[in-house]
C-alpha cells in the first residue's frame, strides 16, 4: 500500500486540496489520508506542532506533503525529508523539521529536479505544482539522490525548552485542540517521575493564577471543573470536563506556564 | 475490500482524526471513509443517530469505529457489537446501540484483549489506542470470541416514541442537519398510510403553533416557504425551500412535535 | 485504479456524505476523494467553479459526481456527461457544463435507466439514491448507451466574458476562496500578454476605486499589503500578503471588476 498524507492551512472548504490529490492520483495509485486543513493561515508552529504529533502513528513509508507556506513563489526552497521511517515534503520554513527529528535521524534534500515537478509551476501553489508530484514520484520509488542536493542549512524549528525540578515545572502554551484543552510542551513521562495524580496544583499562566487538580482523566472531576492532566501526546493539558478550557479561562497560544506542586 | 469508517466529535479540524487512522493503517491497508467527525462535542445521542442512519447503505463486512466518549479513562467499558452485515466497534454508552438495532440480531463483546490495544494505552484517548487497532485487527480477520466476553448489560438507547393515528401524529426532534431540516422520529411510511401529500398541516413544535403545507418535495412550494415532506432518512421532516428552518423557525433539539391532520 | 470524487453544499458536518459513499463502496471498490463539500448552498454556479477548477487535475477515467439540487425531485433531469477523458454526474442545473467544455467535446445523456438506481429512490436525495449508484456501475463498466437518451438542450452555464486592449480589461469576480483572494474572470495568460508583472494598476471594483501593484506572487510586498497577480487556475486575482483581501475591502462575488493600466 502506498500512502500519501496532506497536511495544509487551506481550509476544509478549499478546492485547492482537491487540486492537489488529483495531481498526485494522476501520477500514483496511492491511499490518500488528511491530517488536517485547518491549521491557522499561515501559521507555520502550529502546522509543524500537527504534523509532528501525528506522524509516529503511520506506516513504515508513508510520504506526508505538508504545506503551510507564506514565502511561496520566493526563493525559499523546497524539501524532501527522509527519516529512517518516513519521508516529508515541503517548505524550507521549518515546517518539517520537529516531525523529521521525532523519527529520528534524518537527512534534507533541496527540490531541484524540475522533470518531479508539473509543466507548469504556478507561483502561488507549489503545493500542487511541486510538491505533490514530487512526493507521488518517491512513492513511485523516485530514487532520492535524483531529487536535489543534499542541504544542512535549513530552517530549523522546535517548541521551546521546559523545565521540571522537585517543586515545579515550567513551559508554555504549544496547541490548543479541538476540544479546547490546552497542550503544553512539558514532557508528560517526566513530570509523572516528580509528581503523583490526585493533587491539587498551582497554575501560573502568563498573568493569571489557578488552583487546579492534576488526575488520570477528564471524567474524575465534575461535569465543568477545570482539572489538569497527561494528554494523548504525553503533554502536560489543562482541560475541562465536558467543555473548553481555552474558552473557559480565556488562555491564548504562547503563553508561559508554571505548575507549582511543592 | 477492506472498508473502515470513523464517525467521532472532534471537529474535522481536529489532528486526533489522522491519528487514528495512521494506527488503523499500520495494521491493516483498509479504505477509510469518514461518516462525521463534527458530532456536537460530547452529544452521544447525535453520534448515534448518524451512525443508525449512515451504517445501511455500507458493504457487508464493513467495520465502524464511533468515538463520543466523554467517560474516556473511567471504567467504562470497550464495546465491539457484530450484527449480520457489519461491525461496530466503540464506547459502552449507548452510542453503537440504535445502528446495531437497525442492522438486525447482534452480539456486544466487550473489549479485554490487550494484544488488540496500542502498547502504552492514554487514559484520554480509546479511539486511537483501542477503538482503531480493535477495528483494525478485526477487518485483519481476528476471531471475535478472543476480543473478550460477550455481555448483555450495555448501556442501551433509542429516540423516543412516536404516535400515529388517524388524525395525528406525535412524536420529537431528534436532529437538525446541515441544511437546516428539522427531521422528528416519526416513520415516514407508515404516516404516509393515513396521510396524503399536497395537503396542509397543523403543526405544533414545543409551544408554538405552524400551519405548514406537507408535500412531496422541497421546490413544489415558493423560494422561501416552510414546508413539510419525508425526508431521505423517511422520517418526517420540516424544511425550508432553499433556506434553513431550523433558523427560521427558531427549533431545538428534543421538542415534543404534534401533527394535526384531521 | 477506480476514482470516484464528490462535490456536494452538503457542508463538512453533514452526514449525507458518507451515505452517498457507502452506497458507491457497496457498487464498486473506488478511491474516493472529496473535492468540495463546502459550496454555499444552492449555489450552482460556485459549484460549478470549482469543478470547472478542479477536474484538469484528475486522472483518465475519473467519474465526478456533483450535487447542488435544489430542484432535487421535481422534474428536472439526472445527467452523465461523458468528455474525451473523464465523466461527470449530476442534475441539469449547468452545474456540470464548465467543467465539461474545460473538458474538450462532451456528449450529454439523461439518466433514464430505473436499474442504475436504489430501488427506493426518495424525493429529495438523489445524490445518494442515483447520482452516486449511476456513477459505481460507470466505474464498473457499465455502457453508456444504456443510460438513457441522449440531449442537446441540457442547461447551460458560463462566467460571463471578459475583455482584454492595450490600455485596461474588464470581467468579474467570480470566486473568493479560503485565504480570501479575490478571483476574476480575466484569464492570466492572455493578461500577461499586454501588461508585465512589478507595476502598479487602479483596478475598479464595484464602485470602489483601488491602486494596486501587479506582481508575480504573494510574498513581494510587505505583509497585509493589497497585492494583484496571477493566480494558480490562471485568473487576475486580488490578494493580501498573509491576510484576507476580501475581508479587508469588503468585496462581494458577482461586483463588475476593471484594471487600467495604460
Amino acid at each position: 500500500m502506498k500512502l500519501l498524507t496532506f497536511l495544509t492551512d487551506f481550509g476544509n472548504n478549499s478546492n485547492y486540496i482537491a487540486q492537489m490529490k488529483g495531481v498526485a492520483l494522476s501520477i500514483t495509485d496511492a491511499n490518500i489520508i488528511d491530517i488536517s486543513h485547518e491549521i491557522s493561515p499561515y501559521n507555520i508552529r502550529e502546522g509543524a506542532f500537527i504534523l509532528r504529533t501525528s506522524v509516529q502513528y503511520f506506516p513504515l513509508g508513508t510520504v506526508h506533503v505538508a504545506v503551510v507556506d507564506p514565502g511561496v513563489g520566493t526563493d525559499r526552497r523546497g524539501l524532501v525529508v527522509t527519516t529512517r521511517s518516513q519521508i516529508l515534503v515541503g517548505p524550507d520554513n521549518g515546517l518539517l523539521i520537529p516531525a523529521a527529528k521525532h523519527l529520528g535521524d534524518f537527512t534534507v534534500y533541496e527540490i531541484r529536479n524540475q522533470n518531479l515537478m508539473l509543466k507548469n509551476v504556478s507561483n502561488t501553489f507549489h503545493g500542487r505544482d511541486i510538491f505533490s508530484p514530487v512526493a507521488s514520484h518517491i512513492l513511485n520509488g523516485f530514487i532520492f539522490e535524483q531529487i536535489g542536493p543534499i542541504i544542512t542549512d535549513f530552517i530549523d524549528m522546535d517548541f521551546g525548552t521546559y523545565k521540571i525540578n522537585d517543586k515545579s515545572a515550567t513551559g508554555k502554551i504549544i496547541y490548543i485542540d479541538s476540544f479546547g484543552n490546552i497542550v503544553t510542551n512539558i514532557d508528560g513521562m517526566k513530570l509523572r517521575q516528580v509528581l503523583d495524580f490526585e493533587r491539587e496544583l498551582i497554575v501560573l499562566i502568563g498573568e493569571k493564577k489557578f488552583k487546579i487538580p492534576f488526575i488520570k482523566t477528564y471524567n474524575f472531576v465534575k461535569q465543568k471543573d477545570i482539572l489538569s492532566t497527561i494528554g494523548s501526546s504525553n503533554l502536560f493539558e489543562i482541560s475541562q470536563n465536558q467543555g473548553n478550557a481555552a474558552k473557559k479561562l480565556n488562555i491564548k497560544l504562547d503563553d508561559d506556564v508554571k505548575i507549582i506542586f511543592n
